[in-house]
């Protein structure tokens, strides 16, 4: 029973090292080519030559090779809010015809006037309102249409750009790169699972399968003879701090020997995975670069970076400097 | 971004239909020796045929070849009990001296009595608190050295075979089958998901990050300055019925095109994957062959079957009469 299968596995993991196309960055041999050649590039590198040399002592096997990276301010950017909220915001702006009550009640009201630091007072409970009230009462299929749609219209409000352009090119290389060494790549992120699913395979090369994010619940139900799934509005699944060992426990069933964050959010995953026996990688995006990107930490109201900070350095884990270590930030 | 990882997957991908190494037994170019040439064999030859064929109408996309399994009556054996019952009376045994209030508290007090029929008298109600009792409280490591141990040397009350083989030969075929035309196969089953991932991997090729199943909460803690998730005495998630459709979601994340159950418990689940548009492949597992197996269908209290096989026969879903069907039914 088990030599029927395992085979395949391991072969079609090392046929993907053998045939991986080289994307015209890399002709020169470097994976990493957006990386300057600074420590953390160093180990990163150094780390995939342990993992993957067979008979040294830090050799993990193919199926073993779990990588999980946050996505907010570590695959993409975050700023100046969550982009999720943003496509929140206008998701209320669209449904407003349909609610003329939310002209006088918040957070919705400042939502339509453009308020948002008003929509944002009442915290996370306001926040939570703003997420069912957008995210629930469809179908799972019209979900999907209506993050796709938006996905390729909605413009970042500073840069113009498309969200998905504003996406981190040295972490595209980094995902590329550990994959065509075996590694199988996660998102865990706080995230909506479903606002993430739609793109995260054309624009991260990670499909939905591989995507753990937070949840509303969802139920079964018959339509005209057809069955469909609803999502409600109620939280199912909250993926953020000591969630996101839980979310990966239940969607992943293993330890990962790598992950990669930015936040407090991802402390406990990177406690989580550098806790597992062997090698083990965790690396922090530190975002120093108000020029090219935005520079915050310690007293960020999005993806603050104190604690986690503070044992990254205690504990030897890779901080990258986003200003001194990345050649460019954004793809192009 | 989108050319840098695709190619790599399809590769990955094709590379596995290359280079999947021939079992023994498949000499002849048959992929499915164990089953005998009748309907059931014919219509999955042919919608293999039809999805991979690129250019014809029915070809489907490597990354959406998705197939999901049922586990108890489909991949393994499920009588005279859930093998997993059988582990909960095993392990009520072994945590015994540590309950002596067990000895006079049903259904403990039954189980240790041997007397299963009495244990099982108070119902779902019964078996959800001996559940409780057996799979939480400890970490997820634990539990899974717990699983690991007792599914190597627990026997089968009828057979005295180890669980793992009283799998079914002709579905292990047609896993191999699948994955060597480019599918990726799950599990969904109403099981317990860590009860299964322990040794999925080893018996069916199916990792553990492939496995859907039941679960109770997990809670993330520091002990002694390293973390840990426990398993708290609370359902989480039922992936039975309804909640099939709901588990493929959530794990998956897109719809199946392939589903193959036995029992009532799978209705919705190929009900969902045959609602969607393109090729699309339904399977019942009919176990009729009181001989080599078990006999058991519409009034049975384990893997009933009666809607699901009426609505298959109305709607051309393959039913597998096993008697006539299949070869050999386990494997050797």
């Amino acid at each position: 029973m088990v030599t029927r299968t395992k085979p395949v596995s391991a072969l079609v993991l090392l046929a993907a090292v053998a045939f991986a196309p080289v994307p015209a960055a890399r002709a020169a041999n470097d994976p990493l080519p957006s990386w300057n050649d600074t420590a953390p590039k160093q180990e990163i590198v150094a780390f995939i030559a342990r993992v993957t040399k067979e008979g040294s002592a830090g050799f993990v096997p193919l199926l073993e090779r779990i990588a999980v990276f946050d996505n907010d301010g570590t695959l993409w950017a975050e700023q100046p809010l969550y982009f999720q909220a943003l496509f929140v915001f206008d998701r209320i702006k669209v449904l407003a015809p349909q609610h003329p009550e939310w002209k006088e009640q918040e957070p919705f009201a400042s939502v339509l006037k453009g308020d948002v630091k008003s929509a944002l007072a009442g915290g996370e409970h306001a926040l939570m309102e703003m997420v069912m009230a957008t995210h629930a009462g469809m179908t799972t299929v019209e979900f999907e249409k209506i993050v796709s749609d938006w996905i390729v219209t909605a413009k970042h409000p500073k840069t113009g750009k498309p969200f998905t352009k504003m996406v981190y090119q040295p972490m595209l290389e980094l995902l590329a790169y550990l994959r065509a060494n075996g590694f199988k790549t996660f998102i865990v992120s706080g995230g909506g699972i479903e606002f993430m699913r739609p793109w995260t395979e054309r624009v991260y090369g990670i499909p939905p399968e591989q995507v753990v994010g937070s949840s509303v619940k969802v139920k079964f139900e018959m339509r005209d003879g057809k069955p469909v799934l609803v999502r409600q509005p109620e939280l199912n699944f909250f993926d953020d701090k000591e969630g996101k060992p839980v979310g990966i426990q239940t969607h992943i069933g293993r330890r990962p020997i790598a992950a990669f964050g930015n936040s407090d959010g991802d402390l406990q995953m990177l406690q989580w995975t550098t806790a597992g026996e062997g090698a083990r990688f965790a690396l922090l995006v530190h975002h120093t670069d108000a020029e090219r990107e935005w520079a915050y930490d310690r007293e960020s109201h999005v993806g603050k970076l104190d604690k986690a900070l503070d044992e990254g350095n205690t504990r030897g884990w890779t901080v990258v400097d986003m200003k001194n270590d990345w050649k460019i930030v954004f793809p192009e």
